[in-house]
C-alpha cells in the first residue's frame, strides 16, 4: 500500500503543491469575501465602511492620486480607468518611489489612494506621509488589517485576500481591483455619474464574478500543456490596451518574478513605435484580445505580430473562431462586462506564469532576490 | 595609391557611415538652432513665436497634457517634470493610442500639447482631434513644417533639427526636450513661479548645452570600446530615476530598435518590486546615476544589481571616483544643471545602442519592421 505523508507545510498549502497556486486557486472566494456587504444591489450603492470621507467631501473630489508600487501599482492603473469612466473623477497614478521625490502638486480637495497588500511597503508609506503633509486626505486599499499603512492613512478599504504567502502576488491583487471598482461605483452614486439602475447591473455582474473565476480556473490543465510548449523561450511581450494595458504589465511581471525570464508588457498601440523590431520566431507574444470596445484595434495590432513570425497567444472571450487560425494558442475566458475583463484575465496570467516557473524548476514561492513586503527603500 | 569612392548616399551622410550617426553629431547644432532668438537671456525671458495663446490663457492653465508616441512620449515624460517643477502646473501624460479611446476628462482652461517629430503620426493626430473636440487648446511639438498635426493644431513650437532621415530618433528627441525646457521657462516667468534671476540662470546654462554636447561627443571611441563587450548580451535593463527614468526607458528603445535586444527601462526604486529576479553574471544593467538630488538612492539600488552579480555599466557626472570599483563600466557625462542631464546623458544612450548595432551587423537606418513615421494605427 502506498502512504502519503503529510509535511506540516503541506497542510498549510491545503494539498497545494505551492502557496502560489493555493492562492491563485482561493480567489473566487477572495473576492467573494471583498464585495460581501459591500454591494447594496437593491438600492444601487456601495457600502465602505471605513472611507472617513463624507459623502460632501467625496463629491467635490477635484482630483485623485493613485500611488503605489509593483503589482499594486498595476492594480492601480485600473483604478485609474473605473474611477474616470465611472465616477468622471481626473486620476494621476505614480509609483511610490518616484512620487515622493517629484514635489508633487497636491490640490487640498484631492484624494490619495495608496495601494499595498502587507501596509508596510517603504516608498508607499513615504508617498503617504508626503501627501498629508501637502494637506491631502488619504485612502489605502490594503489586505493587512493595522498595517503601518492603514494606521497612518484617513481611511481604509480592507481586502479580504485572507493571508498571501507566495512573493509573487496574486489574490491580493484580483481583490485590490475589486475594492477599486467599489470604490468607483460608490464614487459614481455620489457624484451622479452613474445611475441606481446601472450601479445595480454592476453590481449584479460583479457578484457573478467569483463564478466565473471558478469557470476561469479550469483553464489549468490547458495552460500547463501550453506552459510546456513556451518554456524555452528566452524573452516574451505581453500586449493589451486599455484597462488590459496592466494586466499586460502584470502578466510579464509574473513571469519575471518567478521564471527570470525576461518579459515585457507593451501598449499594444505602441508596438509599431518600436518593440515590433523584437519579433522573430522565437518570441511568444500574449496577446489580451477578449471582445471589448477596442477588439478591432488590439486583433490588428496582433495580426501585425503575426505578420512577422511572432507566436502569438491570444487571450480570448469565449469560443473566438474568427482568430483560431491566426495565432499559435488561445486561452478562452468567460465572457464578462469589459470592465470586469482585467479581473478574469489575470487567471491565466498567473497560471501561465506559474506552470513556466514549475516547469524550470525555480522556487516559485520564494524566487531569487525578492522579498515579500519590501519594507526598505 | 588608395582611391575613395563616395556614393551620392555618402554624400547626403557628410561622410558618416549611418544617417543615425551623422544625425547623433548633429545634435549640438540642431540644439543650438532650436534655442537661438528664444531665449532672452537679458530680459530672463523666452519668446515663443507660435504659441497662440496670450499670457493671460497661459496664466490661467489648470492643466496640461501631453500626447505623444514611441520616443515622443519619452521626451513628454521628462516634460512633466519641467512643467510641473518650473511652472508648477499639474501635468497628465498618456500615449496618443491609449489617450484617444479612453474618453479622456478634459477642462475647458486646458493645454493638450502634441508632440511628434513627423506631425504625421495618426495616433497622435486623432488625439489632437479628441482634444479639440472637447474645448481644450492644442500645441504641437513637431519638426516638420507645415505637417498635419503642425497645420490642425493652434500653437506650434518648432523644434528645429532639420531633415531626421535613421528610423530611431536620436537629434530630434533632444530638440524635443529643448523645447519642452523653453516651454516650461516662459509658462514659469508667467506664472510667477520662476524669477528673471532665475530664468536667466537657467537659460545661460540651456546656451552652454550645446558645447557640453561637443564634448559629449567624445566619448564615441570609448563607448565603441564598451560595445565590443557587450554585444552578446540577450537582454538588457536601464534604470534611472525622476527626469532619468525617462532616458533609461529612450536608451532601451534605441537599443530593441536597432539591435533587437530586449532592453527594458524601469524606474530604479522599482526594481525590487520584481525586475531584480532577472538580475545574474550575463546581464548587463545601464544605470544612469550622475550627481543630482536623488544620486544617493540611485547608488543604493545600484549597489543591489551589484550585490546579485549584475554587470552594471554607470553614467555618471564627471570623475565619479565613489563608483569606479563597483562597477563595470563608467561612462562620464559633463557636469550640468539637474534639468539638462535627460539631454546629456541621451547622447551616451544613443552611441551606446548604435555601436552595439553596428557590431551586430543590423540596417542601423532601416531596423526590421520599423518605419520612419507611423502614418496608420
Amino acid at each position: 500500500s502506498k502512504t502519503i505523508t503529510w509535511s506540516p507545510t503541506m497542510a498549510e498549502k491545503g494539498g497545494y503543491r505551492h502557496f502560489m497556486l493555493k492562492e491563485i486557486y482561493e480567489q473566487p472566494r477572495a473576492l467573494a469575501d471583498t464585495i460581501a456587504g459591500r454591494a447594496l444591489v437593491e438600492e444601487g450603492d456601495v457600502y465602505l465602511e471605513d472611507l472617513d470621507l463624507d459623502d460632501a467631501q467625496l463629491a467635490g473630489l477635484e482630483k485623485i492620486f493613485i500611488i503605489a508600487c509593483g503589482t499594486s501599482w498595476h492594480a492601480g492603473l485600473v483604478g485609474k480607468f473605473y474611477l474616470e469612466k465611472i465616477a468622471r473623477v481626473p486620476v494621476e497614478i505614480d509609483i511610490a518611489s518616484e512620487f515622493r521625490y517629484r514635489d508633487p502638486i497636491i490640490p487640498a480637495n484631492s484624494l490619495t489612494i495608496l495601494v499595498s497588500q502587507s501596509g508596510e511597503t517603504a516608498d508607499t508609506l513615504a508617498a503617504l506621509r508626503e501627501a498629508h503633509g501637502k494637506g491631502g486626505k488619504t485612502l489605502c486599499i490594503c489586505n493587512v488589517v493595522d498595517s503601518s499603512i492603514a494606521r497612518e492613512s484617513d481611511g481604509i478599504i480592507y481586502t479580504h485576500a485572507g493571508p498571501e504567502i507566495g512573493v509573487a502576488s496574486t489574490k491580493a491583487f484580483t481583490t485590490q481591483l475589486v475594492a477599486l471598482y467599489l470604490l468607483a461605483l460608490k464614487l459614481g452614486r455620489i457624484r451622479r455619474s452613474l445611475s441606481a439602475a446601472d450601479c445595480q447591473a454592476r453590481l449584479a455582474d460583479l457578484l457573478e464574478l467569483p463564478r466565473k473565476l471558478e469557470e476561469t480556473l479550469e483553464l489549468d490543465a490547458e495552460i500547463e500543456e501550453l506552459a510546456r510548449e513556451f518554456v524555452n523561450a528566452r524573452d516574451f511581450l505581453y500586449l493589451g490596451r486599455g484597462n488590459l494595458y496592466p494586466i499586460a504589465l502584470e502578466g510579464a511581471l509574473k513571469l519575471k518574478e518567478i521564471s527570470y525570464i525576461h518579459a515585457e508588457g507593451y501598449p499594444a498601440g505602441e508596438m509599431k513605435h518600436g518593440p515590433i523590431a523584437l519579433i522573430d520566431e522565437d518570441l511568444p507574444v500574449v496577446v489580451l484580445v477578449p471582445r471589448n470596445s477596442t477588439y478591432d484595434k488590439v486583433v490588428s495590432n496582433m495580426e501585425e505580430v503575426c505578420a512577422r513570425g511572432g507566436q502569438v497567444i491570444a487571450v480570448v472571450s469565449g469560443d473566438d473562431e474568427e482568430l483560431l487560425d491566426k495565432v499559435a494558442a488561445l486561452i478562452s475566458v468567460p465572457t464578462v462586462d469589459e470592465d470586469l475583463l482585467p479581473i478574469i484575465t489575470s487567471v491565466p496570467m498567473q497560471l501561465l506564469a506559474y506552470y513556466i516557473a514549475v516547469l524550470k524548476g525555480t522556487d516559485v514561492d520564494q524566487p531569487r532576490n525578492l522579498a515579500k513586503s519590501v519594507t526598505v527603500e
